[in-house]
Parts: structure tokens; sequence; C-alpha cells
């Protein structure tokens, strides 16, 4: 038997194994693991791993918030992640207040295919508790929108108590997961009053204004209210310890609590929001970049399992927009760019700093997040999955900067950062996409992940 | 040296000592401990405990909710205390929608000044975050309301976190307490609506509308949005494990968080909401009446000392006014009877059942509610503090029925329950006011306690 | 490509995964995972779990105490095993006192080898910490026992605190792996001795005698020392929810500690001592059965990973022989069979009742004591690594009885239990040598395990 | 009434009260606490704390070991104390290898009566659990030796864990207390012996000989064994995080376990090892003093109450003593200088630097340690107690120097550190004995105290 293509004697990495050998791809999807397959194509790995294409269930591409929009295009963007090693990402929808869901992810979808690069799935936005929304949610999962976006923060976003116990139960009730940004936002409103009348405006006062403990606090909440309902939850982008022990107290009593963060808050500490080669507003996100006691909590909780995995959260803005908060740090967009670059920086400050085995890093970048997020056929190397794999030689280094980097942004957060090991070859459903780090897919070719849970 | 009263060995119990001996008093203070001392009057005390006079942080007497009221007036509510072992009461400043709050105090005043007949203190509430209020926080602290009440249930009551901050904020810069009733009304109001939409309208659905998870998430809550604005904060009526161990959790933190419980928590359980000798609408009160393995853990809280005090928020109705829940339980005022009870009980069902030292019992009933509510001459058997004292006889058993009680409704929920030590004689300020049980002293005797931290 | 023997369309289950698929053989070894897989020899595997074959690590096959010998023979008790779907155990060498480590292994193997019919290993006892022995250490190590056991407990075989420190360092300096008997056999034989002074000889003592904390304080303190010198430690037969906490805590301090249970601490309690239908004798094991509190907490330590392994201290002795103590329980044999039973007990108990995932299953009899133990080809279905494949009926009901299984006594502990779920074929190197419940293997197949750490 | 001698309008601090008045004297007892007592003597203690004499539970006088004796006699040691405001200590019988308990007591006595110049009780050292020692233990109890001193330490004094068992059960069947010395004294011993080959010899090696994890292993292991046998016992001189949290871990699961500290873990910390201004030897104590980290773990303990009280182990050593260790750690006789300065330095390091609050110093120093050694009439200020009472100036400040001090060696641990606050009146049974700091009293009028449990 002969195979499409074979990916030859390189060491194969799963979240559970990890053994030199061969893996045969016929037509998109993984045909065989084996020693001496043989096939029309075949690529030689050794020396490298060879682990499940990278799944990334946190990007904001081409989003548009008031008058501006991100800066990376459903194309640009997964270019980005393509080359970072990355072959599914999750973006989302987000309907107009009152938009029936599924004409909100009909149009969404027109944004995104025959744009995409790799296959992506969309999480629905749930902007409040109307009834008549509420009542599309088991429509929206049916149409592949497993998972549902509740918001603690933001004006237009922001959901009361009440509402969250409505969202919660209508994602419960159609079997979806709910994924969460949860800070409590009437209280830093409250916090920002006081920082600016006090005349506190730069950028550096911008995690003085959204304490830990207002993360952890939210968290608590929003997980005691949906262990009331019983919806699955993964709280997005865990920034503290203090968060972090709350998504652990709720998985000790049996509650299905996840947990999620992201590259910014496990490698870069607060002291960027003042340092003097980068402005401070490139780095200002939300929750915000703390400090280094933190990131170690972080990655302590990455390597027990209570977080359970590792998103980016891309949300680039333009250096011209980031300007906006120059003078008032409230004003800036939100956001960082890192959808390239994570699967290089958690091998190199997780797996090479021993935090994380080799295992973990795959299971978290890769295999959890597609089982979490209800990827049916993505995450695993195992025969009849999408042939979605990423060779990461763990040899080469690469110091970052913005013009290697194929976000749309002038600036990367991780500039003059060297990391060794880094992703080199890139497939898609059997199709090397990547190859020597150069994008060699077409525009278009990705496909959009009907997600759900069996 | 000869003093006006003395009480002779009696076995004087403290929070931090058990001896033999007298205490003098002279004109209305404590002169001195001592042995052998003279007085123009002698109590023979032998065989009898003698133990400072217990403070109850949280009663409402008369207290107007919509078109009804408290059944327990001023007077008829401080000679029940009294009668059960009680010399210092807190009762509620309910200040009218922007009402000036030291007027509103002055006019409570006037339904308690002549009527009480033992001393007492009044909480300010704060029904909003309104600023003019909040300005005033100030100025009621120096009229001896150092405590405040929050709320985060209730129409009319109920706080939005920012206002809570905002609340805090003000109790904190003017040296005061909060004191704060933690449920999550909204998500409550969705479990209530669930249940009556599902036909659940019966008495024995109460606990279910009230989740233990609602009450621990917002003692969480309000003791972190409390430790970010540095507000020393008492969580009263604490119901359930979960949320003794949010308050637990706040002190290993180092944060200034308290936890007040009841007897009604302590010593009933929840199969009295189906119990065929009374009607469940008798023991309806926010948060519920729980399990047992939750009176356990709230006993084990009060041992360890994550739970501080014991008072009763006694809140008396009608068995009439009790019947408006009989075909809806979220129609029921909420409230049980208590003042007159709890020395006893928690004698009888926590030092004699082994959970409490004597010590303890005297701690969590007299001794430390006043010192954390401010009163600086109470709860303490010092010379120079007020000569408020109780004999309390151990070998004394009393079956509890309506009919022995004072309080001015027609049952109780302790009916039936027969405790083995009872309060014999109550002295106020130097004078004998309860005598073999018997009330013996004058109406509007009482006198308004200033309260204040030092 | 054609293989020698193809399991086809079974739902393999590993430590991360579960699919629908074929696993292809080659000679002794695993050569493809994959789908429409062809080989001269099929098997259909339709509605059946394929996993890797179960590696029990903690067996006493002819082993000499005094003047007996358990009751199974290599060659019987590896036929047992292969019939319970187990294709590698570990044994051990017990030398003399004084005897060469390596002359002991070999005569170990002379009774082994030739016998055996699946593969297996040796643990290395060491008796005492004679320098001259644990010079021995490395040199036994190089001839493949990389694990060594040490006990706190029984004359002849417990180690003193300072021998307990120069053994676990020589192991440690080998780059070995300790696992030890924990329990503190000086005070346990003090309990004894009060138990018979006080005519408390009947079996229903026996758990008495050997009470849960000195089991958890032997494994605080085994723990402590090979953290002082660096010993990776595996503690055997935890048997209490107090010994698997100390685990925990000594895995969240970062040390190298892991925990074994077995099924008769799982799946029995200590009523069995007092059992009517068979002699409380035959149950005597150290450390003893418990009650069923203890084994639900064994269970939850499972599914959280603070034990790591399901082993079965398989030790049979005669019904005869378990007779010596039934008129003193100290005097009777020590060990239950369970050889054969393992999977399917666990898989009942454990997956069936909610307790651990398929996946878990699988780690735990399978994978992890393969990794744990130094075996570099088993416990996996990778390629390249032995082909020992269990296929394992989930639908098939099994009741236990002695007649039923292959071990040589005439009864079994798990008499009259009823599961759902058994192994039905067993292959081993490639070679199926149980068929449809039936031994179909050669005496003498199985080899020794060179087992190492890499 | 006139009293014989009042301490008119001092600060009266005790573990439960703070509040101004007079404590008034009647012969050698408290006769009452009061406002405007009067007395033949009357001493103005207005801006002075009068608190109950410390209670130090742990000295060793003139205690032989081998051919040297510690530097102070019961007179001179006992003068010392009484110039730190100690009224009452507690020092050790050791009786010889076989010597009946009784006798020992009566011959130790000898070398105290008659010299002493405060109260003074002993504790019983059990050299081994020898069934006619263990014999005596009752009758030991009956003369007045409420607690028996064990060690896993030390040749000649280091108990087996059978030992541990049998002498512990002893201990509780007379009612006593077990108060223990607690390092896994074998492992120390092979950790010695590697640190003398590798030719670290230093005193700078010390802490490295005796890890935090050998003292928590062994209170650990002394406490599971005590709970066995039911022994409530006092582990002495914690000296790490690790130890107190097993004695925390011991109260959680509501054991009779406490624990004791010694202000040179509090104040002291590892580098003292190495200074170059005094012998690093002159620190040498079993366990060592280790780092900061560990000291403030200590605090925090303290203030928690999972360690109770605050002992000196005052074990003085010439400096020409201490030298014997200098060309080897291991040889230096261990124990430091302490009996004068406890009170003022725990007042400075706690009290003053917000560890502990004024009562829990008191108790801490004075009254726990007087409850917990059985000491019926002393460290409390209650009417019928023992006279027993010490002025402390909180505004005076000290800077210790071994000049000033009383011990008879010629150097102290504490040289160059200035406290604020410190004794300057000791009161014992009535009598001024220290008075502006000069000693006052006379030789042997100390008592033995009989100790005992009620």
């Amino acid at each position: 038997m002969s195979y499409d293509l074979v990916i030859k004697n390189g060491r194969i990495i799963t979240a559970g194994e990890d053994f030199v050998g061969d893996v045969a791809i016929a037509g998109e999807s993984i045909a065989a693991l084996g020693q001496q397959l043989s096939g029309s194509r075949e690529i030689d790995a050794s020396g490298l791993y060879v682990i499940p294409g990278a799944v990334d269930g946190h990007v904001h591409l081409q989003m548009p918030i008031a008058d501006i929009v991100t800066a990376d295009s459903f194309e640009q963007g997964t270019i980005a992640a393509a080359c970072g090693g990355v072959t599914s990402i999750i973006d989302f929808v987000e309907p107009g207040k009152g938009q029936d869901l599924v004409e909100a992810l009909e149009w969404r979808r027109t944004e995104a295919d025959g744009h995409v690069v790799i296959d992506y799935g969309l999480h629905m936005t749930l902007l409040d508790a109307d009834p008549l929304i509420l009542a599309q949610v088991s429509e929206a999962y049916d149409q592949g929108c497993a998972t549902f976006k509740l918001y603690t923060a933001y004006p237009h976003f922001y959901l009361t108590d009440d509402e969250l116990y409505r969202a919660l139960r209508a994602v419960a009730e159609a079997g979806g997961l709910a994924v969460v940004h949860a800070e409590n936002y009437p209280v830093i409103t409250e916090v920002w009053k006081r920082l600016l009348a006090e005349g506190k405006v730069e950028t550096k006062w911008h995690p003085y204004s959204r304490p830990a403990v207002t993360e952890a606090e939210a968290v608590n909440r929003v997980l005691s209210i949906a262990h009331l309902v019983g919806a699955p939850t993964l709280i997005f982008h865990l920034s503290c310890g203090e968060a972090a022990r709350e998504v652990a107290y709720a998985k000790e009593r049996g509650w299905a609590a996840f947990g999620e963060t992201c590259p910014q808050y496990l490698t870069l500490t607060d002291d960027i929001y003042e340092r003097e080669d980068m402005p401070g507003t490139w780095f200002i996100c939300q929750p915000p970049i703390r400090g280094s006691a933190q990131a170690a909590a972080l990655w302590q909780s990455l390597a027990t399992g209570s977080i359970d995995i590792i998103s980016t959260d891309h949300c680039p803005f333009s250096a011209e927009v980031k300007k906006y908060g120059e003078q008032n740090f409230t004003l800036t967009p939100g956001g960082v760019a890192g959808i390239e670059t994570r699967l290089a920086l958690v091998h190199n400050f997780g797996v090479l700093a021993g935090y994380l085995t080799l295992n973990r890093w795959v299971e978290a970048c890769c295999t959890l997040p597609a089982d979490l997020h209800g990827m049916t056929r993505k995450g695993h190397l195992i025969p009849g999955y999408d042939a979605d794999i990423v060779l990461f030689d763990p040899r080469k280094e690469i110091t970052y900067s913005a013009e290697m980097l194929h976000s749309n942004i002038s600036y990367t957060p991780y500039a003059g950062i060297t990391v060794k090991g880094a992703p080199v070859t890139t497939i898609s459903r059997g199709e090397v996409i990547v190859e020597d780090g150069q994008f060699t897919g077409t525009r278009g070719r990705g496909q959009f992940l009907k997600r759900r849970y069996e």
C-alpha cells in the first residue's frame, strides 16, 4: 500500500506518546502511523518533532470595534497562523443587537470563507439574554457554533448575573461550551474613575486599574453560576494565580470548569508598561499583563493542569490605533498580536525552562484545544483524523522582529526575544502549506469547522 | 471599701478566663473582680456561671416592611432579650430613599428611646451609593452609627457591584465596619422564576431557591471588593460551609473579614420546611435553613474561629403574616424569632455537644460581638466597663414553648426543644432587671450606644 | 505492504487516544496503526476495545517464606496473568543475607526462564544497607533490575531510617527507582502485642493492628528521606486516603513521588474479615483491607492522579496455609490472589462506576506501570514497541469463581462478584496466547525484561 | 478593705483583656482587679503594661552533659529569668539509666531548692521505654512532674518508634503531657557523615546537617504515634514552616497537638553561622537556626495559633566550651542563651513588627505556657492566682550586651540588637523581686511547682 505522503523518521510527539516513526497520509487524512511506510511523496523529518497542527481557540481577525478594525484580515491572519504551526483557529461571530444568530454566523462566514488558508471555527457571542436570541442558541449549535462567548466586561458586552444565568442555561441546554471573559467590570470602572480623577492616566496605571482580585472574583462568580445551570465553562485568558486558583477549586468540586491562558501572560511582565524602547500602549490588553510571580503561577497551573490550554487572544491593532490611549490609558484599544509565535514561545519558555514536558506542550497547544472546542477531527495524530501536522525543529533559533512575522502590524510584543525551536513545515489536511517557513498554500483553501460535542 | 452590689462565689467565665470569685459593682460599672468582696447588696452565685451580658448584634424590632411590621416593639423585644440574658442589641436605621442619614437615625431613635429596657445600638443601612448619601457616612459614624448595613439581596436594598464599591469605600474612609447580607439576588430571582414556572410553590422549595453556592459566591464577591477599598467587613448570617470557607479564605489572605451565624442555622435543619406539626412558612428566612451537614460545618467554623460570632437576626412576623406565602413561598415575609433563646441554645447544642468550650461560647455570644461592633464598655467583665452581667444556671432545664417566651408572636421555632442550662438573672448597668426569669426592670431605662472604633 | 497480523476495526484505546482502526503487527512488534491495513492473519475486533497489554508491576510467584511458598509457579502464575490480559509482570529477587545481588538475580532467573509464558522483570530486594551489597546496586541496575524494593515492615526485611537513607542513596546514584512497602513496623508490632495481650486474636482484629496512620506516617517518612537523597520512589499498595494524601503532598512539593494501589483495596471492604461464607484469613494482607470510605478515597486519588497506577500484589497462599492464623491473626501468611482479575475489576468498579475514564483505566493498568518501571518497549500501542495487545469485550459478563480462574489455589477473594467487561484475547510479542479466554501459548516463551530509565 | 500591695493605673494586658486599672495583692495571691483600690504599698504603673509573669517552659540550668555543664546555676539562671520578666521556669530531670524516676526527681530538686529565686517545675525525661521505668510515670506525675520529655535525637536519649509508642502510652495513661524534641536523628547522622567525609566541617555546615525535612518528618511521626495512644503532645522548638505545618495538620484532624518555638528561630537567621564579628559556634543549637523565610513562617504560625507558645530552650555554654566544635561543627555542645531576653524580643520583633497583637504576646509567653504545662495558679491575672506580675515599659529602649545580662557567659547571641520595650519590675507571689531592672529578691525563695491537669 502506497500513501500519498509520508513523513518519515520524525520524533512523533503527541499528548501521550513520544516515539520515532512515520506518519502516512492518504488524501486529507492521516492513514497510518508506522515504520518504513512509503508514499508518493516522502518528507524526511529526521531530527524534527512531528506534532499535531496547533489549534488556536481564541483569535480576533478583522474584528470591528467602533470605527476601527483589527489589523489582520482572515487571509493575512491565517497565513501568519500557518507560518506559526497553527492549522485551526477559532474566531468570533459578534451579532448586532437583536440580530438573528444564524444570520450573523452566515454573514461572518462570508468574511472568512474563500479567504482563510487554514480551517477555522467561530464562537458565537451572546450580547445579552434576550429570550428571542437565547431561543436560537440550539440552532447556532447545530450550525457548528458549539461554543458561546460571554463577557462580564466592556459596555455593550457586559452581562449582569441574571443575564449570565439565562445565557449559560441556554448554552447548557444546547449542549455547548461557554467561553468567558471574566473580570468584574463595574468594579474595574470604579477603579478607573479613581485613577483618572487622581491624574493617573499613563499606561503604567493600566494594570492597577484591573487588580487580580477583580479577575479572580469574576471567575468564581461565573463558574458558580455555570455550575448551577450545568454549563461546562472555559475561562479565557487567565492572567494571575488568584484566578487560576478559582478554576482549580471548581475542578476539585467536580465542576465542568476549564482554563485558558495566553503567551503574553506567561512570557511578559508588567514592566513592559514602562519600557523605554517600546510604547507601553502596545501591550495594553484585558486582563493586563502582570508581574513575574503571576507568570510563574500560571506556568505552575499549566503544569498541574488546573489551567488546561494556551491560546493567543490574537487581537492586533496598528501602532497608530494604539496611540489613541497615549494620554489616557483607558482609551487604548486592547489586544496584542501573537497568532504566529505561540508554539515556539511555549516551547522555549515552558518546555526548555522545565515547566512543561514535551507531551504537555502538545496537549496544551494542539490536542486539548481541539477536544475542548468540539473539533472532532483535529488535534490528534490518529488514523482517520485530518492530516494537520507540524514539523518543529528543536534546534532552530529565531530572534523575533516585526519584519519576519506575517501579521499586518509594524511591531511585535516579542521583538528581540530569541527562542530555540521553531515550526518549519505546516501540513493542513494533507497539503504542505508552509515549507521552510514560507507560506506555499492558496488563499481560501481553509474550511469552516462545524464543531460539536459527542 | 464597700460596693453597691457584689455577685459572690460564682464561676466567672469570660472569653479568656474561668475562675471562682466575686464581681463587685459600683453604680453602673464593674468596680472589681476579687474574692471576699462585700457590698450593700450581695447575690450568691454559687454553682452559677457569671458571664458578660450577651450582645445581640442583629435584630429587627418594629421593622416596617411594606404595610406590615415585625411583631416585637422595642419594649417587648428588649424585654424578651433581657429574659434571654441579653444586655445589648443592635437594630437598624433604614432611611427612606434619599433621606438624610442623621435625620433617619434621629427618627429611629425616637422609636426606641424611652421604650427599650436594655442598651441598644443602630446599624445604618445604605440603600444605594448616592454620592450625597455617602457623603453623610462619616457624620453618621460620629453620631454613633459605626456600622453600615449593605445588602446584595432584596429589591430596594440590592446594591450592584459598583455601588458596593462606592459604599464600602465610604465606610472604609469613615473608619466604620460594613455588615453585609450576602446572597446573589439576581441569580436567586432567576432560580425562583424557574421554580414557580414549574409549579414548585410550596414552602419546601424555599431552600432550593437559594442554593448555598449563591451565598458563597456573594461572600467572595463582597469580601473581594471590601478588600480592594480597605473596608473591614462582617458577613451576616452565614448559613453554609461553602460561605464560611470563603470567610476563612479571606482571613488566610490577611483580609479584615469576619463572619456571623445564627442559632437557626446551627440547630435547625431543612426538614422543618416539611414538618407536619408546624407550618414550614414559620421557618422561612434568608438565607434558608439548610441540611445537618451544613449545621455541622458551621459549628466547626465557629470552633476554629473562621466564623467569629453568633447573633440572632431576630425578625418575628405573626403567624397570620407568615401565611401570606402559603400558596407561594416567595411571598412569605422572611425571618424567625430568637432574641431570647440564643444563649441557652448555643450552650446546649454547642458547648454540651462538644463543639465549643465555655470560653468560646462567651466569646462568640458576648465578647466578640461587642468588640466587633465598636461597643467600648460592653462584653467584658473588667473594671470600668458597664456592669452588664448574666447569671447562667448550667443545671436548669427548659423546654421551649411560645407561652414561656416573651416575643409577641404565638409560636416559636424552638417549640418542644429542651435545653440544659439557662440564664436566670440579668444585670444591666448594675441594675438587676431579670430575676428568677422574671423581668423586673423598667421601660425606657435602656440607652442608645454611641459606638466607635479606637 | 502486508503485515503478519492485523487487528481490524477495534476501538483502540490508549492512555491518550480513543479511535476505531487497525493495529498491524510485523514479527514481534507493532508495525502500524491505520485503517484498512491487511495482513497474513486478520482478527476482527469490531465492538471490542483494543488496548496495550496490561502490566502488573507487583507479583509474588513461587515466593518462599519460611518453609512455605506462594501457590503459583512462574508457569501457572503467568498463565493466569495472560488469561487476565496481562502481558508483563514484575516479580522479585530476594537475595539471601549477604548474597551477591547479581548472583541472586541469576538464580531467580533460573526459576523463571523457561517457565514463564509472558515477559517478566524482577525488582531487586535490598534487605539491609550493608556497604558491600549497596556497592552492587549499579551492577544490578545494569543487569536489568532497574527497581529496588525496600521494606519498612517485617522482620528480616525492615530497614531503619539510616539504612533507608543509605539504600535510597544507592538507588538514586544507580539511576534506579525505589519501590517501597511503607508501614511503621515497630509501631504495628506494639499494637499487635496489645491486641494479643487483650485476647483479640481473631481475624477481625487484623485491620485494627495496622491503623491507617501507621501507613501514612511511613509514607511521609520514606518520601522525605527519598527526597533528601534524590531517589524517585514508588509507594506500593496504598490502602487509605491518609497515605495517598502524603503522596499527593510530596507531588505538590515537586518530589519524584509515585503511588500504587491494588484491586483488593479498591473493591473490597473490611467487613470481609467477618463474613460468614468465607474465612477472613483468606483476606489477610498487609496493609489490611479497610472501610468503604477509604476505597472511595483511593478511587478519587486515582482519578486525580495522586495515585498513579494499579498493580495486584498477587501473593497467593493455599487455603491450608491461610489456616495457620485461625487462632492468631498475626500468624497468617499475608497476601491475596489477583493476577488474573485486575483489568476487569478496575473496568467494572472504576470505569463503569464513573471514577475513571477509559483512557485513565488503560493508563493506570498498562501504560504508566510500564513507563514507571522502565520498560522501554511495553505499555504503548506505538510502532516499534512490542506487540503486546489485549482485546477486551465490554459487553461480556463474568461471575468470578475459583474454578474459572487459573491460580493454583482453591478460592478467590472475588468469588460471586459479577463484572461487565472482560479480556478475551491476549497477544504477546505478536503471538496470540489467549483466545476466547483459553491459554494457547507455550511454556517458557516469556523473556526477562532488562529494564532501565532513559 | 486594704490590700498588701496594689499596682495602680497600669494598662492591664492579658490573653483576652486590655484595660487600665489596678491589681491588688494580698499575701502571695492576686486579691482583686479593680479601680481605686488601695493597699499598704502602692506602685504606680501609669504608662506601663501590667502582665502576668512570663513562663518559660523550657530551660536547661546546670545541666551536665558528659564532663561539662551548662553555665548557669539554678540561682544565676533564675536571677536572669526574673530580670527578664519571668516568674516561672520549667527545667528537666534527667535520670540516670535505670534510675528510679522519683528518686531522680528528688535528687534534682536538691540542686534547685534553696537556690532558685522564682518558682520552677521539672519535666521528667524518659530515656528509654524500660517497663520498670514506665511503671513509675504515674508516680512521677503525682509528684508534680506532669510533663515528660522524649527525644528522637541524640545518643543515649534517642527513642525508637516502638519505644516512643510505649513511652507515649505511659504518659497518656498517667494523664500527662509529652514534650518532644523531634528530629530524625538516624538520618541526620547519615547527613553528618557525608558532610564530614566531604571535608565540610565548618560551622556554616551545621544547618545543612539537619535539613527542615528531617524535622518535619519527625514531627509527623511523633504526632502520629501520640495520636494512636492518646497522648497530648507539645513539639518543642519548631524551627521551620514545614514542621509547623505538620502541627497545624494534626490540629485540623482534631489531635491534641501543640507547638513551641523560641526567639532564636524567630529573630536570628542562618547567616549568623558565617558572621565575622562573632564565632558561628555560639549559635549552634538543634534544630539549627534557619533562613529568614522560615522565621517569617514561624511568626505567621504563631499569629494563627498553629504554634501555641514561645519558650527559650535556654542552654548556655561558655565561650570556651563552644570552641570544642571549631574544627568540626558536630562536636559543638548545642544550645543558646535566652532566658532573660524573650519577653522583650517577642514584643519588639513580634508585636511592634505587626505579627502579633499585645494579647497574643501575653498569651504565647505567659498564659498558654502555664496552662499547657499544668500550672494551676500561674499565667493569669485573676483573683486567687499567684501574684506573679510583670510591669513592662513599652517606651524603654535596650541595646543588648553580655554585660547587661545576668547569664553566666561572656557573650549573648543578641549582642547589638536594640529593642523597644522592656520589663522593669517583676513580682513573684506578691514580692517585688526586680525593681528598676535590679534583682532585689533572695536566693532560695522560689518553690517547686507540683503541676497537674484538671
